[in-house]
């Protein structure tokens, strides 16, 4: 007897049904239009890459993330993010690229992690950058996140808060503070801030060295709150790099302005440095207002030089990334997307004249809309069924009454009206 | 000293420069335009499936073609084409799909064989299905094969004919002659004819032990290339599958011209029956008419259980799939890609004012047009040169002398010419 071949999902790979696939086809889309209409150009790269161009670049837990493939002669792995693979574009192909490279890549990534809620092997990113050969300037920071602004506004998701802040800030006070040394420890209790409160950090500082007096000022730092810019000149921080991070922050701001953005949009927040070992300079981090418990669902910033590693030169670059899968995964959770699935078909044209239904379907489509026909011998229910699990807008029917006085009965299937029209109002 | 990382691309993994980015990211969403024009719905299916999955459908050479994995307890392995994993979700999804479940994916694949000129390791399929739980009118077969037409006159890559066939009528012949036992061989022969001509295969079929007369017989049946139908009806072969393959072609090809499809387009011809063991009815090719040597742009066909050897149940479907990254390679070895590259942006608006110059940005966006701003001091001559670069269309002047006025200077990259406007016309 032959055994039955699994055909369910593999754990941590999701696979949606066809609801959630035009859901999240619409999603992808829609981030794609935006990122388009900032000229943005498409990427795409083979999904593998060279065995050591990965592990070059993988730190930590990523590299035990990694899959290898057993096949051929060059040992090759399957990617784990989409940074990874522009280093190495950018770093080959230099002389032949236009710089600022703008580019984004929509597409999946993998990681052999413990598949829990919401995490996942296989996963979309939707990545965004801005690469540059020489100085890139500070308007490309505000350009990536005011494009991060309009993703969201289409999203449609409700109120939220690009958070920004500048690496060089709390690095300029823990230098004035002699605490160089000792910035990844406390970053890491930074980061419990939101979950522990200010009283434990600060016995967690203490704990680790730091003496109470710079425990207050670096406290002070990563909580102020409100007039973040004018505060933070006031703390009167004398190091070069806080004198710098703060310039480039003003800049920041003064180009979202001149670029648009509402300040409902953003918010500066110098607790947001944690974990982005990446970067070093603008660094930023996307919260739903009503949803803090979602975490960040778009995270970028700048880095002085994307390909180091790999070649020579220096290429700097600012960017984000908006994790798709894990965001389709919370939106729905938190029925933040309430009836955003797509339409299988604009249209459904039901007629018992092959020829005439669908050349009618063919002028809609020409019109731009996405069409099915129905010519068979089906009841009308079967058929009407048929148009209300495709979300089907509008049924045209071109049955014999219609067709005997040259009109097309249009039902709109979110009202119900119907109503005829003359057939040669369709004409091309 | 530390090794250098080698960024080049992995031989069969193509990679493509920006110009070349741009033209395959249009082609994809022409196709994609076309399928979803006609409610086909996109499907994603992770990019591993189950080894046994792959294994049982995995037939001669494809086997040890397949990239498996080396991690977890499952044991994994990269698709190799899209027609598997469409199979596996039906059979798993069944009861949750909505009939007929009309899909299309365009994705990458992968295949382990040494690679050569216009053969990758990695490539991307686009393929088109419709799949049906009971039984599928011949409609279908006939519109996968339009949609299909409407493609490729999209793609505008010149006179393309599709070569339709039906297996059951060489089947048909075959049983007749008691020759059925020896098919795939006398297909392999056949599959040779245009290449050694009518002498050659006729010695092969006697090799074969084939009798001269019914040699005749298949070579008279697979050279018809005229009145195709008319003249199969002439053999008067009364095989019941012949009969059956000849009622079905028909149906086709009444469908075809009730959907408005020019016989231009396609052609019936029974030289075509070939390798595609897969088929059980309707089967095509499509060639240039002018590239025959390109050989078959896309093949497709109906097959009478999509989820034989994963599950129960009837699942009859029809489809095609376009071997995109080939055909790709081809049109560009060809010279029938001429400048088919897409531009990165619309429109580059110049300014000196950031505010002006991108609330000006903002309003040719929410036109829906791709638009860059270029707001910094480098030279007009490196602004204009970016401009060409990406191929930009129009470029918008706002600098002093044109905000001075409240005008706008446009100038049409392609005419050179160049106009002011009032700047209030592009108020929101």
């Amino acid at each position: 007897m032959k055994q039955k071949i699994s055909t369910q999902a593999i754990s941590g790979f999701p696979e949606y049904l066809p609801d959630d696939q035009l859901a999240l086809a619409k999603l992808k889309k829609t981030i794609e239009d935006v990122y388009r209409s900032f000229a943005f150009m498409p990427l795409d790269t083979p999904l593998l890459e060279r065995r050591e161009v990965l592990l070059s670049k993988a730190g930590g837990e990523t590299e035990h993330q990694i899959y290898f493939l057993d096949k051929g002669e060059e040992q090759l792995a399957l990617r784990f993010d989409l940074t990874v693979p522009l280093a190495r574009y950018v770093s080959e192909y230099a002389k032949q690229i236009t710089f600022p490279f703008k580019r984004y890549q929509i597409a999946k990534v993998y990681r052999g992690e413990r598949p829990q809620r919401g995490r996942f092997r296989e996963f979309y990113q939707a990545d965004i950058d801005t690469v540059f050969e020489g100085v890139l300037p500070l308007s490309a920071d505000a350009e990536i996140i005011k494009v991060i602004i309009k993703v969201f506004e289409r999203l449609e998701v409700g109120p939220f808060t690009v958070k920004i802040s500048n690496r060089k800030l709390l690095n300029g006070l823990l230098a004035d503070l002699k605490l160089i040394d000792k910035g990844p420890e406390i970053m890491r209790i930074l980061d419990r801030l939101p979950k522990v409160g200010a009283s434990v950090v600060t016995e967690d500082l203490l704990a680790l060295g730091v003496s109470e007096e710079a425990g207050k000022r670096i406290l002070e730092l990563t909580t102020i709150k409100d007039n973040v810019l004018e505060n933070l000149e006031k703390l009167a921080i004398n190091h070069p790099d806080f004198i710098i991070g703060l310039a480039e922050l003003r800049e920041v701001a003064d180009c979202l302005a001149d670029y648009g953005i509402s300040s409902d949009s953003y918010a500066f927040d110098l607790s947001i440095a944690r974990g982005l070992d990446y970067y070093t300079g603008t660094v930023f981090e996307t919260f739903l207002n009503d949803h803090a418990e979602l975490g960040s669902i778009c995270s970028g910033g700048r880095y002085e030089n994307l390909v180091s590693g790999f070649g020579d030169g220096s290429f700097p670059g600012v960017g984000a990334s908006i994790g798709l899968s894990r965001l389709y995964y919370q939106l729905k959770e938190s029925q933040l997307l309430a009836d955003n699935s797509d339409a299988v078909a604009d249209a459904l044209v039901i007629s018992s004249s092959r020829s005439q239904g669908e050349a009618l379907a063919d002028k809609l489509r020409a019109r731009g809309l996405r069409v099915a026909g129905s010519y068979g011998p089906e009841k009308l229910k079967k058929k009407m069924a048929l148009a209300n699990k495709w979300r089907v807008k509008e049924v045209y029917f071109l049955e014999e009454q219609e067709l005997a006085k040259e009109e097309v009965a249009i039902k709109d299937m979110i009202s119900g009206e119907q109503k005829n029209y003359p057939l040669k109002d369709f004409a091309l």
